[in-house]
C-alpha cells in the first residue's frame, strides 16, 4: 500500500526546504526549456515571491540565464525568460565498449557539446590501460568542454558488464572481473589534468546509461508520448538491456538487472563467455552476426557498416544471418513482453541501423509468440533507438541529474575545489 | 529523476488533511498490530493530541478497538493497547482457478477468517455457469462471516488469465475470452443475496493476488527481512507469474506482465493453448507433471497430491517428471533472474509441496545459468511460497487495504448501504 500523501514532514527546517526549493525551481526551468517566472511558480506550488528570490539565487550561481525578451506562455503574464545556464556546470560521460571509446560533456540543459571516440579492441587489454586511454580521451574533451565555458561536476562511466559500487563485478567480453573502475579511472585522469583530482566519479551499466539517454532525449513518435516503459536492448559485441518501468530504471536487488544478452534462446546451444550455453548473445550479437554474415567477426565498427551495405545490396548470406539473429532476438523478446508488458522494445547499439532487416523476423516470433493477441506485427511496438538512445550521453546526463537534484549542494563542492 | 520532498501542499484543505490522517494512524495501528496512541503519534509525525481526536473517531466508526490493559512499547510511556477491529469491515476474496473455486474473507487486521473451496473443473463451463457457482460459493463464505460480524466492503475475484478493466481478456485454461466477470459475478451474488446489491467487485490475476499475500502476509526466512523484490510463480493447469518490484506489483503497460508461463524454453517445442510453441507451461504445468509422471493428467488435486506420494515414495517415474519439469523451470528462470535480478524466486501454488523435487534440478540450471556466478546453488533464493502465499487471501486483502486508504469514505459508503 503506498502514500499518495505525506504527513507534513514537521522536522524540516528553513535551510533544507529552501535547498530543496532550489533545486524544484531549478527542475522546472529545465523540463519547460524556457519560461517564467510566474510559470514557475504556478508550476512548483510556491508563492511568486517565493520564486523570484529562488531565482536570484540560481541566477547569481550561474544555473540559470535570463534574457530581456519576454516570453508568453501559458501561464500569465509575459516576463523575463527563464533558461537554465549553458555554461558552467556540466557532466562528463565515458562510455568504455569492447571495440570504441566515445567520452561527451552535456550541459545543464541535457544537450551533447563535445564529443570526442576512438575505435579501439579494448578485449585483452589490460583494465588499467583501457581506462588509462580513456582517461587521456576524456581529458581532451574536457580541454575541448573548457574552451566552451563548461566544467565538469562529476564523471559517469557507462560499461558493458555488472557494475556495482564503483566496482565492474564482471564484464566478460572485456574479460574484466572485479576491476574498481571509477578509482583506477580518476586516479588516471588526476595523472594527465590535476586540476580534476576531486571530481567525484561514478559507474552505470552501459545498457543503463543508454536506456536513460533514451527515455530523457529520445524522439518518441510524434503521434504519442514518448514510451516511459520499455525495454532497451543494446547490440554490441555482447547484448546488453535496461528494462525502464515507468520512467525509472529497474536495477534489481543487486543493481544487475537487464542482463537480456543472457537470457537462454536455445538451453542446448553453443557456450557463451558467461558459462551458461545458448545465450542470445551468441545468436544475435556482433560477433555472431558477423560470422554468420561472412564478414569476418573481428571487423569491429566497420564490419558492421559492411554488413548494412551488404544487406542493403540484397547479399543473400547478409540477408539470411539478419534474419536469423532478428528470429532469435524475437524470440526471448517474447518472453521477456510475457514478463514485463512494455510499451515498447527499443533496438540500439549496432542494432539501430540494421532494424530494417532485423525486425521483420523478430516481429513475427513477437506476434506468434506474446499472449493473447496483444502483439500486433508491425505495431511500431519494436523500435531502433533514437540517436539520442547512447550511453556515454546517458552516463554524462546522469551528472547533470545529480546537480539538478541539489545545485547548493554542487556549489558549495564548487566553491571548495 | 524523481523528487524526494514535495512542495507543502498550499492548497490541501482540512477535511482532506484530516481523512488522509485517519488513514494515516489506521494503517500504523495495522501494521504495529498493538500499539498505543504515543507510538503512533512518534510515527506518523502528528502531535498527540491529534492523533487522540484521529483515534476517538476511528474507535466511534469501529475500525480500531482498545483494552484497557497497558503494553509498554518501545515509543515512550505505556498506554491504552490499540488495535484494528477483528469485526466490521472485511474484504472478501474469490479466486476461480481450472480446477477450484476458493473463497475467503479476511477481516481489517488481514487474517484470513472464513475459508470455503470446493474442487471442481471449469474447464469448458460457460463462465456464467462457473461465476454463479462462485456466488453461491460466497455467499455461504459470507454467512459465516456474518455470524463473525464481518461485513464485507467489497469483493475481489482472483482470476487465471489477463485481466483488465473488469473483464477477463483472455484466460486459455478456462477457455475464457472478453468475459465480463466482475458484473456477472455481482449480479449472480446480488440474486443469491440481495443486501449485496451495491458491493463493488473488483478483478485481479491471480498470481498477482497471490503474490501480494506473500508480499504481505508470507514468512519470510528468520534470520532475515521479508523479500521485496522477487518473482513469484503459481504452478496450477497454468503456470501463472507476477513481478514484485520494491514492495509493488509490476503490471506492465497493459497490466498482463507476470505471464512466466508463456515464456519459451523450447522453440520447436509443443504447440501451447495460447498460439505459441513450447512455453514453460507445457512442460511444468500440472498436466504436463501428471502425464509425464504417469498419474493421468486430468486426475487434478487428487492427482498432485498422488504425484507428491509417489515422489517421496521414490517412484523412478515420478521422479523423472519433477526432475524434468524443475530443470525446464530453471532454465526459463535462469532468463528471468537474468532480466530482473530479484532477491528471491517463489514457488507457489501444487509447486509449493513440490519444492523438494523440483528445486534441485531449478537450482542447478539456475546456478549454471545466472551471469556472474551470482546465483549459488542452495541459497535458498528459490523457495516455496509460504501457506499464506494465497490468491484468495490475497484478493481479500486488497480490499482490505482500500478501507485502510480510505476508512472514513468506507465508512461513508457504508452508511448509505
Amino acid at each position: 500500500m503506498k502514500n499518495t500523501l505525506d504527513p507534513l514532514e514537521p522536522k524540516a527546517d528553513k535551510a533544507t526546504v529552501r535547498r530543496h526549493n532550489l533545486s524544484l525551481v531549478l527542475r522546472a526551468v529545465h523540463d519547460e526549456g524556457e519560461t517564467t517566472r510566474a510559470a514557475v511558480a504556478a508550476r512548483v506550488g510556491l508563492t511568486r515571491a517565493a520564486v523570484s528570490s529562488l531565482v536570484e539565487q540560481l541566477l547569481g550561481s550561474g544555473f540559470l540565464t535570463e534574457s530581456g525578451k519576454t516570453f508568453s506562455g501559458q501561464a500569465g503574464r509575459p516576463g523575463t525568460a527563464l533558461r537554465v545556464a549553458r555554461t558552467g556546470a556540466a557532466g562528463l560521460g565515458v562510455e568504455i565498449n569492447i571495440d570504441y571509446v566515445s567520452v561527451c560533456v552535456v550541459d545543464l540543459a541535457g544537450t551533447d557539446r563535445v564529443r570526442l571516440t576512438e575505435h579501439l579492441d579494448n578485449r585483452d587489454v589490460p583494465p588499467a590501460e583501457v581506462l588509462g586511454r580513456a582517461a587521456r580521451i576524456a581529458a581532451r574533451t574536457l580541454d575541448s568542454a573548457a574552451e566552451q565555458q563548461l566544467r565538469p561536476a562529476g564523471a559517469r562511466l557507462a560499461l558493458p558488464g555488472l557494475v556495482s559500487g564503483g566496482t565492474v563485478r564482471q564484464a566478460p567480453n572485456l574479460g574484466w572481473s572485479r576491476v574498481a573502475a571509477e578509482e583506477l579511472f580518476g586516479r588516471a585522469l588526476a595523472a594527465v589534468r590535476p586540476d580534476t583530482g576531486t571530481l567525484p566519479v561514478g559507474s552505470e551499466n552501459e545498457a543503463n546509461a543508454a536506456a536513460l539517454a533514451e527515455l530523457w532525449f529520445g524522439d518518441g513518435p510524434a503521434d504519442r508520448a514518448r514510451a516511459r516503459n520499455f525495454l532497451y536492448v543494446s547490440g554490441e559485441i555482447g547484448v546488453g538491456g535496461a528494462v525502464v518501468v515507468d520512467g525509472e530504471l529497474l536495477r534489481g536487488a543487486h543493481g544487475f538487472a537487464g542482463e537480456v544478452g543472457h537470457v537462454v534462446a536455445d538451453a542446448a546451444g553453443p557456450r557463451c563467455r558467461c558459462g551458461s550455453r545458448g545465450c542470445l548473445e551468441q545468436y544475435a550479437g556482433q560477433t555472431a552476426l558477423l560470422r554468420d554474415a561472412g564478414v569476418g567477426a573481428d571487423a569491429g565498427g566497420a564490419g558492421v557498416a559492411e554488413l548494412e551495405r551488404r544487406a542493403a545490396a540484397g547479399d543473400a548470406r547478409a540477408l539470411a544471418a539478419l534474419e536469423r539473429a532478428g528470429r532469435m532476438l524475437g524470440l526471448v523478446l517474447s518472453g521477456v513482453v510475457n514478463l514485463l508488458d512494455p510499451e515498447a522494445v527499443v533496438l540500439g547499439g549496432i542494432y539501430r541501423g540494421l532494424v530494417p532487416w532485423l525486425a521483420p523476423a523478430a516481429d513475427g516470433e513477437l506476434t506468434a509468440r506474446v499472449v493473447s493477441g496483444l502483439w500486433t506485427a508491425g505495431s511500431g511496438r519494436l523500435r531502433g533507438s533514437s540517436w539520442s538512445g547512447d550511453a556515454a550521453r546517458g552516463a554524462a546526463a546522469l551528472v547533470v541529474r545529480d546537480v539538478i537534484a541539489d545545485p547548493a549542494g554542487y556549489a558549495e563542492r564548487d566553491g571548495a575545489r
